[in-house]
C-alpha cells in the first residue's frame, strides 16, 4: 500500500473481486494479536476471536453472491474499551467494573458496524476510564508504542492506535475529551479524527465528561476515516478527494501552541508547512486570543473532573481500590470544586467560541503540530504522569472545549519518531475537513 | 365584568366600535396609579406615562380607521422590571444596577408587545433580581396585598399581581423560577401562567438561574392570559373554550403539597374539587414519587444559588452594599456549594422528569393548591423571611424543575382572603391547560 492511499477502498475491490477473503483477512489479525512478541495482550482487553470468525464467515458466504453493505464490510475494526456490547460488561479499562450489570443493548456506534458489515475484532485497552492522554493502564498494561515498544504509545485510546499501527485491525473507534483520539494517532504515526460532537452518538458510551466528550475513528490514512466516520455518523459517504492545497487559507496560531517543541516535531511541522506553501497553500501566523483565554482559564480540567465524580461517586466508594489510584485521585478532585468555578467555566465557553469562530471564519483550516512532543518513554511517563500528561493534551485540548472538528496526520520520515500534524476545521464541517487532510496527505505522499 | 370572562376581548370589543378609547382606558390606570391611597408609588418601579399616552394616541388615532392588531393592542400592560427597554437601564428592583449601561434594545417578549400595539404603562416592582417569592424590596417598598394592605403580595412578581389586581394595567409579564408568577397570582386573587420554558424567549431579561428562569403573564382571567400568551410567545392563538370539566381526568399528588394547608386554603381546594367532581371530572389521589425525590434533593435551591452566583459576582464586589441584605447572602451561598453537588440537581433532572410524566400520562392536569398558606403580613416576612418563603413555594417550585405549564387560578369566595388553585399540564401542552384551566374557572363562575 502506498501510504495515505485508502486500504479499505483496497480491501473492499480485493474481497468483492474474490482477492481476498474477510476470513483471511482476520486471520491475519488474529496472528498479529497472538504474536507472543508483539502487543496483542498489552492492545486488546478482549478478543471477539469466535464472534469475529463467525461474522467474516457470514460475509465470505454472503459476498459470493455480490453483497457489499458497506466499504467496511467484512473488514475486522476494533472499537475502544468503552462502548456497550450487548452481554458483555463494558469495563472502560479499569476491573472497578467488573461486577456491573452486562450492556443490554449495543451501543449505537457497534450497532452501526455492525449492519455495516464490519468484523468487530475485540475491545481496546486504554487509560482507566479515559481519564488521561498518557495512555498508561497499570492493571491491563501499557501497549508499547509501534515505534518503540519502550515509550508509550499515548492514550487515553491507546490500545485503538496501536492496533491500527500494528494492523492488528484495519480501523478503530475512539473517544477524545482533551485529545484522547488525537494524541495516541499522533504517538503512534496514524490518522485520527476528533469529529464534531454532535455528529457521532454517545449513547452506550461510559462517559468521562458529558460536555466534552466525543467518538471518533483511528485507521491508517484519511480516506479510511472519512469512510468508518460515515459509517458511525449514519450518513452518506461525501468525497474527500476534491480539495488541493493550491487553493487552502491555513492560519497557525501564535504563541503557546508553538513552543517546547521536540525538535522532531519542529522540524516536520515546518517542512509539512513548507510544503502546503510550495503548493500554493497561503498560510498566515495569526494571534489567537480566545485561545489564550483558554490556556488561562483552563476549563476542561475543571469540566472533567466535575462530570467524571458526578458518574464515578458510587463506584469509588464501592470498588475504589480497584481503580488506578492516579485516575482515582483525579476523579476525586472534582469533588473539591465550587460549582460556580465550574459554571464559569461552561458560561464563558459560547461567548470565547463565538470570538474563535469570528476570528478564523476566513481560513480553511488552523494547523499546528498535534502534540508539542514525540511520545516519551513509558518509564518517563511513570515518573511524572502529569507533566507529561499537560504537554500532550496541550495542543489538541481546546479543540473539545471550542467543539471543532480536528484531524491529526503523521507528517513524519518513515522510521523516525512519529509526529503528527493538527488540521482544525468549522464547526460541523467535518467533510471538508476531511477533504483538507487528504490534501496534506496526498501531497507529502507524491 | 362577570368574574372569569376576558376582560380584553371585551374592552378590544369596545375599542373597535367605539364606546371607549385607548386614551381612556391609560387614563383610568394612570389615575390608579397615582391615587395617593393606593400602591401605585410601590407597585410601579418606572411608570412611562408620556410613551404610553404616544402610544394611546396612536392606537386611537388608527383605531377609527379600522386596524386593529391583536386582542391587546390599545390596552395597558406592565412589565416586571427585569425587561430591557431600549435606552432604558434595567434595575431587576435593585439599585445596585443603576450605573450599569442602559438596554441596547427591547427585549423580546417587550418587542412583541408593543408590535401587537399594547401600551405599555411601566416597569413593575419586584422581590431585588427576582430572589425571593415573599415579595418584600426594602428598597423600593412592598406592594400592600389588595385583599389586606398589611400582607404581602407574594413576590417576586409582586408588583405585576399588583398592577393587575388593582386595575393598574390589563395584564402584566412576569417570571417564574420556583413560583414568582403563581405565588402573587395566588396571593392576589388573579391568574398567573408558567408556560412550559421555551415557549418564551428569555432574552433581554436579568436572569436569575438559566435552568429554571421562566417568563409568562398575569391577568384578571384564564383567557386574558392565553391572549397575552399567543403574544409574547409569538403563537398563533388557539380557542380555549373547546374544554369541559365533565371529560377532565386530574390528580392530586398525594403527600407533601397537602400538608399544613390554612383553613381558607383546604377549604377553597376541597370546594374547587367537589365543583369538579360534582361536574363529572376523574379526581384520583396519587402517590408522586418524583415529587417526593424533589423535596429530599431540593435541587432548585442549589440551582438557583449557583447561576445566580455567577451572574452577580462582579456587581456584588462592584456594589454589593446596595443589595438587599437578605438577597445578596442567599446569593453568595452560590459559592459554597460543591460543583457536584451543582450537577447532580441538573443529571437527576432528566430521569426524575421521566418518572413523573411517566406516572401523569394518564391524567389532563394535577391539582393542589398553588400556596398552602395566605398572604401573610408583611411584618412576620420581614422577621423571618426564610421559613415564609420555604412555605410559599413549596408547591410551585417542582414544576419548574419539571418544566411543566402550569397556571394558578383564584379560587376564593370575593371578599375573603384569596386562595389560588394550581394546575400543572403536561409538558408543551400550554394550549391544553390553558383550557382546562378556563373550564374550572367558567364553572365556578355559572
Amino acid at each position: 500500500m502506498a501510504p495515505g492511499s485508502s486500504e479499505i477502498r483496497a480491501l473492499a475491490a480485493a474481497l468483492s473481486e474474490g482477492r481476498a477473503s474477510s476470513g483471511d483477512l482476520l486471520d491475519d489479525c488474529l496472528r498479529r494479536i497472538k504474536d507472543p512478541a508483539g502487543e496483542g495482550t498489552r492492545t486488546f482487553i478482549k478478543v471477539w476471536e469466535q464472534e469475529a470468525q463467525l461474522a467474516a464467515a457470514a460475509f465470505d458466504g454472503a459476498e459470493r453472491s455480490g453483497e457489499a453493505r458497506s466499504p467496511i464490510a467484512g473488514l475486522p475494526i476494533s472499537v475502544k474499551d468503552l462502548f456497550d456490547v450487548k452481554g458483555e460488561v463494558t469495563l472502560a479499562g479499569s476491573v472497578a467494573r467488573d461486577d456491573s450489570p452486562p450492556a443490554a443493548c449495543d451501543a449505537p456506534v457497534v450497532n452501526r458496524l455492525k449492519s455495516a458489515g464490519a468484523v468487530l475484532i475485540g475491545r481496546t485497552n486504554m487509560t482507566q476510564f479515559a481519564y488521561s492522554a498518557v495512555g498508561l493502564n497499570p492493571h491491563f498494561g501499557t501497549p508499547g508504542n509501534p515505534w518503540d515498544r519502550t515509550r508509550t504509545p499515548g492514550g487515553s485510546s491507546s490500545g485503538a492506535a496501536v492496533s491500527v499501527a500494528d494492523r492488528m485491525a484495519v480501523a478503530s473507534i475512539g473517544s477524545d475529551t482533551v485529545g484522547s483520539i488525537r494524541v495516541p494517532a499522533a504517538l503512534c504515526g496514524v490518522v485520527g479524527f476528533r469529529p464534531t460532537q454532535r455528529r457521532v452518538p454517545r449513547e452506550g458510551a461510559i462517559p468521562l465528561s458529558a460536555t466534552l466528550d466525543t467518538i471518533g475513528p483511528l485507521a491508517r490514512s484519511v480516506e479510511d476515516c472519512a469512510l468508518v466516520f460515515g459509517v458511525i455518523a449514519a450518513e452518506e459517504l461525501r468525497p474527500t478527494d476534491g480539495c488541493d492545497l493550491s487553493s487552502l487559507r491555513l492560519a497557525i496560531p501564535k504563541g503557546r501552541t508553538l513552543e517546547a517543541l521536540d525538535p522532531e516535531v519542529a522540524g516536520a511541522f515546518t517542512r509539512a508547512c513548507n510544503m502546503a506553501s510550495r503548493a500554493g497553500a497561503r498560510i498566515a501566523e495569526i494571534d489567537v486570543e480566545p485561545l489564550e483565554a483558554f490556556y488561562a482559564l483552563n476549563p476542561n480540567a475543571t469540566i472533567q473532573a466535575v462530570e467524571a465524580m458526578a458518574w464515578h461517586r458510587d463506584l469509588i466508594s464501592r470498588r475504589g481500590a480497584a481503580y488506578d489510584p492516579n485516575v482515582k485521585a483525579r476523579i476525586e478532585a472534582g469533588d473539591r470544586i465550587a460549582a460556580t468555578a465550574y459554571l464559569d467555566c461552561l458560561m464563558r465557553r459560547g461567548p470565547l467560541t463565538h470570538e474563535l469562530d469570528h476570528l478564523t471564519a476566513c481560513f480553511d483550516a488552523l494547523i499546528m503540530p498535534t502534540v508539542p512532543i514525540i511520545a516519551p518513554p513509558i518509564a518517563t511517563c511513570e515518573r511524572d504522569e502529569g507533566s507529561v500528561r499537560a504537554q500532550l493534551i496541550r495542543n489538541t485540548s481546546p479543540f473539545n472545549y471550542f467543539d471543532r472538528p480536528a484531524i491529526s496526520i503523521p507528517i513524519h520520515e518513515p522510521g523516525s519518531a512519529p509526529v503528527g500534524l493538527m488540521l482544525v476545521g468549522g464547526r460541523d464541517e467535518d467533510w471538508k475537513l476531511l477533504a483538507i487532510a487528504r490534501a496534506f496527505e496526498t501531497a507529502r505522499n507524491a
